[in-house]
């Protein structure tokens, strides 16, 4: 049987700023990523996230970012790859501190924001981030972009590596993705990235934006709940994979 | 024999920032109270701290404070008990990162400054910090200020509790620490200090500032390396204790 | 003619952190209180939201606060008073640079959350508060509690001070708002509080939870923005001032 | 006569956290550069450097950076001009309540760090930021780096700009700087460095790494306080600059 996991950010909100439909997101995927107080959340806030997707049944994961609350971690910041280490380490150590509080085992760890885009063509920095992850707990799954230097990087390091999707990118041939600053990077036709989504994990093949078919790996696929339209788009992903006789199932499984 | 063990506060630099004698401190105490991020501590200095106290085979400790850097977690803060604990939480899971890359285990969690000495005298503050750390890791001990609440409060939630001694510090007649606004909390003369300290490790006593003796706990001594003279002071109650046979050993042993 | 200010925290929010519905609020008050990067706010809100109330002749006030972020400056800090002044300066400064920048004047100051409590009850506080504030710029308007330590502190300092008075909240036979800890501290009746808001700007007199009639000086009253039924009330307690012949001006007119 | 200006970097402190031999550096400059709380110092270190440098009649001037304290504003972060600009207006206001306070006017502003460094090779950014401090004050100087954008975006705004030098570093061709990751792009040779300097200021000529001659404007020379070795190096330069009959003097003269 095919199988897929649904991931999304959580845990985001930070003191009395609230982000997200959290409680309703987690009724629809398998894997949490949990913001770990640097670009988001706060300790209150994980202490609570932890909570509620161990209570649903969610997989948690660490979704360490820039230590850039201002900017949301969304910025570049020219970190060495020692900082960036640290920085993950330091993160990753944080949310175990929940995880261990609940009784459950932490799953994954996926970069968040600017981090994940730097990582994803910076090897050394991948590498740094990796060993980092490896050395906090070597069972860990890192959530990488498909087809990045961050998938290299975690095989290189020992760690189990678990490649991520998209619904609604463009991709390049080269299996990249268009950059949301190019025209068509991002695809507003809901039938369509629905429609590629299922392929990407039936066939296991996308459509670049020149019209070619490529292959890509889809373990998890990135869905967020920021919105009720968000969280109507993550119900019909799930649908639309189910009815395909895909099973919802999260990364360590 | 009798044992003690010296614990001082290491790791509180901070980016650009240098705080302490980190380096030569290690070779006098044999327990390390690293910062945790909060009050002081990044990851980067966490990460060498950790490495540079393994190496010297100084056993490993959180030191978590309020998240108050501008003032180095000094100054009261009303935070909740579900918010302190939150934030001990945090902080000890992201030691415990750094701890596990180096294949040590973490020893104890002392907590820092304002946060240390607001939860001695507010039993739910001190119940919700030792809960928070038994929820992360059950074999931590606590170290906590003799004679204070956060020691019941470890021993009601299972932890093993150490007791903490000032060798410059004044008490009162119900084993408190006389507050430094008053007059002659500082002991400024070191012999008299050393004296002290060493009749409370060896006999369990203390003369209060009232000239009274009562019984004090001493399983470890609180020393600082913040100048030379500070590491003078510790190498000269060292020797001090060493010569009446008393053996330096780390808290877990 | 009988005049009223109407004042309301705006620019709370935080990077991608949205709180408050600023730009309906706008319409409805004289003076806003603008958040200035330590407890809520950063410079590009700032901004916007200085802009925006230009935009609307509402005049602008700073809305310092304590650095805590993670608490939006509700929770006491134990700050001397030297560093309440810098913080408080600091911020007002801050400020300045936009209302410069749309050519408008600052028209007053509004400490924060714990800082505007705590400096109600603590003269030195308050009085290094408003030395601050007359450093930076001696024409500006302290706007603090009725009947506290903050108003009498203005004056010492030389500065105006307006005396800010709550439509749903309880007030003691001294002329203090009743603690929210205690029962009653907030009136839940709309209907209740617009007619006791009325009557404080009208007759200068409210009624104290033991039954009592005392003076009480209302130049401003705060309301609040934060969701739809926060701005209908706005609206209401507007609607019934203006029906009584209440008109509702800026604090510097 | 020949004039030129030295400037050097202060208030660099934060909280507990000591960096610099500002008392020291103040002998012997005309300019002092204040961090403004982003990057490095904080509210009570801005007040008290402020007040030191009015007492020695050291002019004072704006540094804001990166909000980016973990790095000291040393990391790039990819702002977009419009950040840039609110960030800077933030700065140089709360900077401005504090020369307020003092009653001296503020000289100049001088981006920091990374800030600086970006500045100086994006037009963008340069105009974002100098349009921010005329916003603020159409008065102030902008002091950036010889032969960089951020002189002809000071002029496009209407500013007066000044141009940096500075005596320990090679220079290319072009008239900007060698990378530092270049070898040769520090100059170590006190003496080399010294009469370097002179020859800008009195000859407004500077020898590149290739071995020819440019002309360069040397409006200020950046010096550093860092350690005892540092302020011996400014007290050569400025010796040596006196001797030749130059005279140091603040920018705005």
């Amino acid at each position: 049987m095919i199988r897929v996991d649904l991931n999304s950010d959580l845990g985001e909100s930070f003191g009395a700023y609230t982000i997200g439909m959290d409680e309703e997101i987690l009724a629809y995927v398998s894997s949490a990523n949990v913001a770990c107080g640097m670009h988001a959340g706060d300790p209150v806030v994980m202490e609570k996230t932890v909570a509620m997707a161990a209570q649903s049944g969610v997989r948690i994961g660490a979704h360490p970012g820039f230590p850039d609350l201002m900017g949301f971690g969304r910025r570049n910041l020219s970190v060495s790859p020692a900082e960036a280490k640290a920085y993950v380490k330091y993160q990753v150590g944080a949310l175990l501190a929940f995880t261990r509080g609940q009784g459950v085992a932490m799953q994954h760890v996926k970069p968040h924001g600017a981090l994940y885009n730097m990582a994803a063509v910076d090897q050394a920095l991948a590498d740094a981030i990796c060993e980092g992850i490896r050395e906090v707990d070597p069972s860990l799954i890192l959530l990488g972009l498909a087809n990045s230097r961050m998938l290299d990087a975690a095989r290189k390091a020992g760690l189990r590596a678990a490649s991520e999707v998209f619904a609604d990118r463009a991709y390049r041939d080269d299996g990249t993705l268009m950059p949301r600053s190019q025209p068509g990077a991002v695809i507003h036709d809901r039938e369509l990235a629905i429609t590629r989504t299922v392929r990407m994990v039936t066939e296991g093949v996308v459509e670049t934006a020149s019209g070619k078919l490529i292959p890509i790996q889809a373990d998890s696929i990135c869905v967020h709940g920021d919105n009720p339209s968000a969280l109507t788009f993550v119900r019909e992903i799930r649908s639309a994979l189910e009815r395909q006789g895909v099973e919802i199932r999260p990364l360590s499984d």
